[in-house]
């Protein structure tokens, strides 16, 4: 079933202990998307700048991705500098221009009207919700967010988790949202905003998956872990989370039932997805990846976990 | 088979989110021998002082472990004071005093002489390349260290490095002993200094274990990695770590046979042993611990990795 996805569609400049790239297309719903492609048909909500042209546009169409739903505007697109130059596991940003994301208001093609699953990546979540109400047929919704939303547009944030079945953020931004260090207390602090279900992600540790109806009061038995894979060399830390929630999010909506089973595989997929990611500078890697290779290591991740 | 172990029977003064307890027995050997002894035999090498009384060895003799080979000597023991009170993962250090253990010189009994496995804990690594040298007939071998000795007594370490099976350290010290940052070329390069087995330990995500054998330039497709638990509360990590090696190292020895997939499970143990460790102040924990309960964690250990 297909994915409609909302976010930003940017250019950004990357600095790693690897080298220095200048403007690689960039931006959650790119990662998102090129990640998800391989599992599912996926539709984008965005906009651009006159600085997106037919290279770009080739990108998407590589995949079979949907982009009647990105909006060429005047100007310049969304524009992100930063560098890991001191911890690969957290960007330091050094600019953000967010030139026609600034008056950004999502329109969704009717063509993307019967898509049953939705991903809002991490914008304001004033659009998330716009969206979210523009699309009341979807059967699962999932979402990120980010420290700024969380600190400084928290009710419209909590407006957003309300009609979340699946938040996806990483271990900083649970301890942030929840006021709880432990992350028991806080994955159910946070599900009780109301996502059902919570992927924490832990960076190059994996990530953890909660579901609500995990019994209280108990070390979280039924929670699931999926690794990270033990890298060689991280070339370039940029949209791995984003591309975990194309793997995740993807694999789920390839799925005739949203099993538990389901759930396991789809964080080995998102966790596959991110180890991608980080091969190459920007999307490089998931631009010549192959579904072969992403199942070879979904296996690699069993082997890695895996008692027997 | 049994264990010998040698390292620290201590007192410690410790403070965590949780509360604040004084002298608490403790210590490196302390924590490995109440963990490793619910899997097979273990026997102690240690130096305490005249605060070391009935009252503690009750807590060994409680687990059947051999403390004939704890020294008492005139004056105090070992003392830790230290806080967890910013980082739950790191202790922040506020005092150590080694007293007896200034001038410690490890004396084997005659009826450890036949023990198939040892382990080195952190100490001095002159201490424990003598140790190791009195005990030529041991089949296995394994050790700890710390970031001290990995800094300023690097030729010493080195030359225990040389006569060790496993290595059990963390991300920190993998990444100073080797220089390397990313894991699988750091844990490759720790190899290539003797260890043929190499344990990183990642704290609240787990630990990765690596063999010497996995084929070099690859992404590290036959470690595993075990996860940790979840945790609802960690009242005090002290020893989580001499813990999850005493779950490992006593599971090892407790196998018939050394097979990789009798390594897998031991991982599962330490871990258990590990998030046991963390629920109350000390070794409160393991002294009310029954195998029946690591089993069960072993099987919430299974259920949070496993796909099916």
């Amino acid at each position: 079933m297909s994915i409609t996805v909302v976010g930003s569609v940017a250019y950004d400049s990357i600095e790693t202990p690897a080298g220095r790239r200048e403007r690689c297309l960039g931006g959650a719903a790119t990662y998102f998307s090129l990640s998800a492609s391989f599992f599912t048909d996926v539709r984008v909500i965005a906009v651009v700048g006159d600085d997106f042209g037919p290279e770009q546009e080739a990108v998407f169409a590589a995949r079979n991705i949907d982009t009647r739903g990105i909006e060429h505007a005047g100007g310049k697109s969304f524009f992100w500098e930063g560098s890991y130059l001191e911890n690969l596991n957290e960007a330091k940003t050094h600019s953000t221009e967010l030139n026609v994301f600034a008056s950004f208001e999502p329109k969704i093609p009717a063509a993307y009207r019967d898509s049953e699953f939705l991903f809002l990546a991490n914008i304001d979540p004033v659009l998330q919700r716009r969206v979210r109400e523009s699309m009341p047929q979807v059967k699962l919704v999932a979402g990120d967010t980010m420290n700024y939303w969380i600190k400084d547009h928290r009710p419209a944030l909590l407006e957003v988790l309300k009609g979340l079945d699946v938040l996806l953020i990483n271990d900083t931004e649970v301890r942030m949202l929840s006021g709880y260090n432990h992350l028991v207390p806080a994955a159910r602090a946070v599900m009780a905003l109301g996502p059902g279900s919570l992927v924490v992600k832990h960076g190059e540790y994996g990530a953890t998956l909660f579901h609500s109806a995990s019994p209280k009061g108990k070390s979280a038995g039924s929670a699931f872990r999926a690794p990270a894979l033990p890298m060689e060399e991280v070339i370039d830390p940029t949209g791995a989370g984003d591309s975990f929630a194309g793997g995740f999010f993807g694999y789920l909506a390839s799925q005739p039932e949203l099993t538990p089973a389901a759930y396991r595989r789809a964080m080995f997929y998102g966790s596959a997805m991110g180890s991608f990611a980080c091969e190459c500078f920007g999307t490089e890697r998931l631009q010549q990846l192959s579904r072969r290779e992403i199942d070879d290591r979904f296996n690699v991740f069993r082997e890695l976990t895996h008692l027997d």
